[in-house]
């Protein structure tokens, strides 16, 4: 063979994980990896917590120098040298380098595009204002370091609430700041929907956290005073909020210029469109990351998702088909790229929010309806067993298919939470139904789970579900009553609040019957039988046995409402 | 459909999970529960931590009273009430009750035994003696609290090292004991292998308890003083320990003594022998939980796995297979228990301790050979990014077929134990392959895990094991290199240290060569290409990245010793 060359642009997640696995698949092929930036192979999912000084040491992000990956790898990391252009026909790069301004020309057999995305900054007045910053490199962070450390500020404002935003909105708190998030959605982390974010809001607002929903910011102005910068944020509802510094974290797109000039496929969103095996439009060109188009796994369409695992795993697979191409590695090693769930993670002050798969937004923004198309499982769980000290409340939301296909799922609570949404997160990879999941056999003992794990539980419920033992009323099901006996055929609904007395001296839904759960057998014929029955307690689970009960006793319309009163008090 | 009569023998894990889902199937089914003890539905994997004061509030371990279970269930409870027998052919059972020593014949439709287990006590001299117990119900655990209430023991012996008799080491030391440990295997945790449980081990007498193995109890002596009770144990080593108390923890044997005499199919272990549907090879009766005899799940064998999650899982189906032989559901909605992984875990110490599946003592018994019929996988990894703070090592042993298929896994660590265990298990159950680990998208953010999980490290190792990427020496290996040679064909092994200088300063192997991972390329004509060379480092990631550099170099014989110094410094 003769000696090959591979150019990588981008020496971060994709890039750097490439050219490793690469190497250990062969000693001769020549890797370099262009790299814009001063670092390579920094962990930028740390960056929030360096911040916030949850991590002290600067040093404990940079996971490997150029000199590192040149001794133990044999790769020529340039740091500093930019890819301007891509010669396709000439199998070149016109590279610039940041010392000197000089330019030069690369010859590859193959290139790698890992150039991952950028935050995006709208042309919103004043954005360009001092003391706003976005976050997505080891420079910009430096950059709100030293600005936190020499500024001191003491206000804080977080454009837009996904994860990240969260991550610094945390992280600014940690560094003594008031915070205000700001997001134009009516909610924050997209990935889950509505209601569960609701579980969410609550708990940034009871951490002295101000939440500013639905709106969105027209203007930035710097109205600094002799003791320092400040900048007045105005929204589009006229409120304003005036903060010392200001992160924005409104979004990201990739960095797909290049790409673009060279004339590869892309889509609407600037992704580059790659074949299963990674590969673009040109043959020799594999991209990964961020900046690619993936298929999104459960209904095979196309999307973005910028996570560093996916971006990991694309390189490790990319390496082994640019080996098999060179006839290193037999072709029947080739590797392919399945699709993205989209299992993503955070923490968000004292809850962790996960999601996998597809969300109830998408579902109806696909046009799926209801009880039709998907079925919706909302439960309570304690994240191990009740009687062992620790556990705490877990909601986990699943959507299935009729026929038990599992859509996706989402979790928020305190505890157990990441475990949960990676069980469920392999059940879907690996094509289980809705219904198996009563079926895996997860490790019990008490300070990690209960007997009945609360993924089995989902397991039992949405097998309940899908064979009529139970059905549930949407989480904002009691607020809209008539909208609800409409659409039943029904009369009216009777909410029927099975806790015991003292329960419901602390809480009770309006307009609401009470029945304790024990004395229902005997006290049914109090209850209208043309109604709908919605059954209500703690968690769900006392609510659903008495449908069970109402339900054998000819009760012809009951529903439960999901995961009980903790549940309802914060989605509204 | 006439009245149909259910009588359940067992109140606890599966009698009383199979009562209520059989209640909530149906409201007419007259269900009886017989139990011979003064309590159901209680917490027995509680137990200990309530002797420890972990769980404070001894009401916290009763999940429902018999009152409740009347009132909420509409089940007729009967504790205090032993069935002695089973007459068949008139579908009967003969009952006595404690209260009075009355007998009285109660009828059934279908009948389900959930008698459960009970601990063994051999007959080793002295055994009966006082301030000697078992532990397996609410008696018990009055019984061992009371003592230790009353009589303050400072020392105490355990002996048996599964994991009831470890929790119970630990909480005897949170009550303030010295604690000793006896067992009669080379290890302790059965389900695990020798050297995962060397880790375990060493975190034992780190908190400060002594732990005897390889040797057995040859007799109980009670040599108290006027200050208290006292027994000495007098081990087959002529080892003699003293404690003021002493819990038996060495084994269970099934309650299926009722069944043996009624006639029913037993294994050679007592093991009530049911079908997929968990009927006994009588048609009106059912058992479920610690009592039956259980398929396998890996390979199909047959077997006994005591635990809650099974136990539960298998009431639930019982109670629908029995709900559609009476007519009441549809046939089709008929469960059938696929088998039992034996997933488990526990907390020892500092550790977590968990498996799931086939461990490698037992593919060695049933004649398979290591690199033919089974390969290991054992490695290194954190429980999330080493960024972050709070990251622990955890240790993670996988076996697999040559075809990929999961046998079984073991993990080892103080965080994050559990979740990996729970998404192999989920994989085992789904059908995965090895080396589909890899594959799946698990949630990651620095607080949780990293943006390879150490699942997914586990499925990338399988895959360059089963592709001839990687080839790894047994954890033993180092200690016996002629055998090694022997088998390789080599003249001699070389162990190639890979670390950086201080760190051997800190620790090396004996007789090793030393040449720090970024020399390699340099200073590899210094090792001898007929050896075996055998690379060394602290976790095995640069073994493994010096292993392709020495094989992609030419050299023929090169193998990684798995999961580096930590584990190597445990397993001896
Ligand atoms: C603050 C933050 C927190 C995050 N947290 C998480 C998390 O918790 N979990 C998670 O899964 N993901 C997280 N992510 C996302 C994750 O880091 C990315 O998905 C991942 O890094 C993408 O890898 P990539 O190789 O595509 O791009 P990157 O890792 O961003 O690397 C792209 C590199 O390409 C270089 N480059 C671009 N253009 C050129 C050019 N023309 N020439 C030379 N070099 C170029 C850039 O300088 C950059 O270094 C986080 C990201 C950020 C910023
Ligand atoms: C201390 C301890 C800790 C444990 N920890 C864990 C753990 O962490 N994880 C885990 O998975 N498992 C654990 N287990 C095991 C788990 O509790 C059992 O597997 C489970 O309870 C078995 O359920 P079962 O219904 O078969 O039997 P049981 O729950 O034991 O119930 C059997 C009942 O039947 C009654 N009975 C027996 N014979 C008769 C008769 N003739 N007439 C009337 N009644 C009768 C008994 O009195 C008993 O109450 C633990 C067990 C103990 C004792
Ligand atoms: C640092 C970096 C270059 C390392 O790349 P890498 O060598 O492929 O990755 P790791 O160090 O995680 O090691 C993984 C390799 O070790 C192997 N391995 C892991 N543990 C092992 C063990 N105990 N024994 C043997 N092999 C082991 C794996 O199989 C894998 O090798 P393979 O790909 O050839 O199968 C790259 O991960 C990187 O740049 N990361 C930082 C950027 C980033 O990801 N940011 C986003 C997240 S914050
Ligand atoms: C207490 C006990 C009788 C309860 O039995 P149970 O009612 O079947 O079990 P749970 O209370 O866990 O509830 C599970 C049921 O609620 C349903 N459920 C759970 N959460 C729900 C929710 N939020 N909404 C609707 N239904 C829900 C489940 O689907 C399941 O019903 P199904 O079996 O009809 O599908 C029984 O579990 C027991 O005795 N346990 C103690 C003994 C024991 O297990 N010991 C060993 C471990 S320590």
């Amino acid at each position: 063979m003769d000696k090959k060359k591979v150019v990588i642009i981008g020496g971060v997640a994709g890039g750097a994980t490439t050219a490793a696995r690469l190497r250990r698949l062969n000693e001769n092929i020549e890797i370099i990896i262009m790299e814009k930036g001063d670092y390579i192979s920094y962990a930028n999912c740390g960056l929030p917590y360096y911040i916030g000084d949850v991590i002290k040491e600067r040093e404990a992000l940079l996971l490997q120098t150029p000199q590192a990956m040149k001794q133990r790898f044999n790769i020529d990391v340039r740091t500093g040298n930019e890819v301007l252009s891509i010669d396709r026909k000439e199998k070149t790069v016109k590279v610039k380098r940041a010392s000197d301004g000089s330019e030069y020309v690369e010859s590859y057999d193959n290139l790698v595009i890992s150039t991952g995305s950028t935050p995006i900054v709208p042309p919103i007045e004043g954005i360009k204002g001092e003391g706003i910053f976005t976050l997505w490199n080891i420079p910009d962070t430096d950059k709100i370091k030293n600005y936190i450390t020499e500024k001191k500020p003491k206000t804080a404002a977080v454009i837009g609430g996904g994860f990240i935003g969260l991550e610094m909105a945390e992280n600014l708190k940690e560094a003594g700041c008031s915070v205000s998030i700001i997001e134009m959605q009516d909610q924050v982390m997209a990935p889950v929907d509505y209601e569960m974010a609701q579980l969410v809001h609550e708990n940034i607002r009871m951490n002295g956290v101000e939440l500013i929903l639905s709106d969105g910011v027209q203007k930035f102005e710097n109205i600094s005073e002799p003791t320092g910068n400040k900048t007045r944020i105005t929204l589009s509802s006229g409120k304003a909020v005036d903060a010392e510094i200001v992160i924005l974290s409104i979004g990201i797109k990739p960095n797909s210029g290049l790409a673009k000039e060279a004339g590869l496929e892309l889509n609407q969103r600037g992704g580059i469109i790659v074949d299963e095996y990674l590969k673009t439009s040109d043959e020799n060109i594999y991209a990964v990351g961020d900046v690619i188009e993936v298929t999104e796994f459960i209904e095979k369409g196309k999307t973005m998702i910028p996570l560093a695992g996916p971006a990991n795993k694309q390189a490790r697979i990319c390496a082994g088909n640019i080996a098999a191409g060179f006839g290193i590695l037999d072709k029947s090693t080739e590797g392919i790229y399945e699709g993205t769930q989209g299992t993503s993670v955070a923490k968000v002050f004292d809850f962790t929010v996960a999601a996998t798969g597809l969300n109830e937004k998408t579902l109806i923004r696909m046009g799926r309806k209801a009880n039709e198309d998907y079925f919706v499982a909302i439960i309570n769980q304690k994240s191990h067993a009740g009687y062992y000290p620790g556990s705490a409340p877990i909601t986990l939301k699943m959507l299935f298919s009729p026929e038990g296909k599992i859509f996706g799922a989402q979790i928020v609570g305190v505890d157990g939470v990441d475990k949960r949404i990676d069980v469920i997160a392999t059940a879907i990879r690996l094509g289980a139904k809705a219904a198996d999941l009563q079926k895996l056999e997860l490790a019990y003992a008490p300070p990690y789970s209960s007997a009945k794990d609360p993924v089995n539980m989902l397991g039992f419920v949405a097998e309940n579900i899908l064979k009529g033992v139970v059905r549930f009323v949407p989480w904002d099901g009691l607020e809209k009553r008539d909208e609800l006996a409409i659409k039943m055929g029904v009369p009216a609904v009777t909410v029927l609040d099975v806790t015991e007395s003292f329960e419901r001296m602390a809480f009770a839904v309006e307009d609401s019957v009470h029945i304790p759960f024990g004395q229902v057998r005997d006290r049914m014929q109090e209850l209208d039988r043309e109604n709908l029955i919605v059954t209500f307690c703690a968690i769900g689970v006392r609510s659903y046995n008495v449908a069970r009960i109402l339900m054998n006793s000819g009760f012809k319309h009951v529903a439960v409402y999901p995961a009980g009163t903790g549940f309802y008090k914060s989605a509204f």
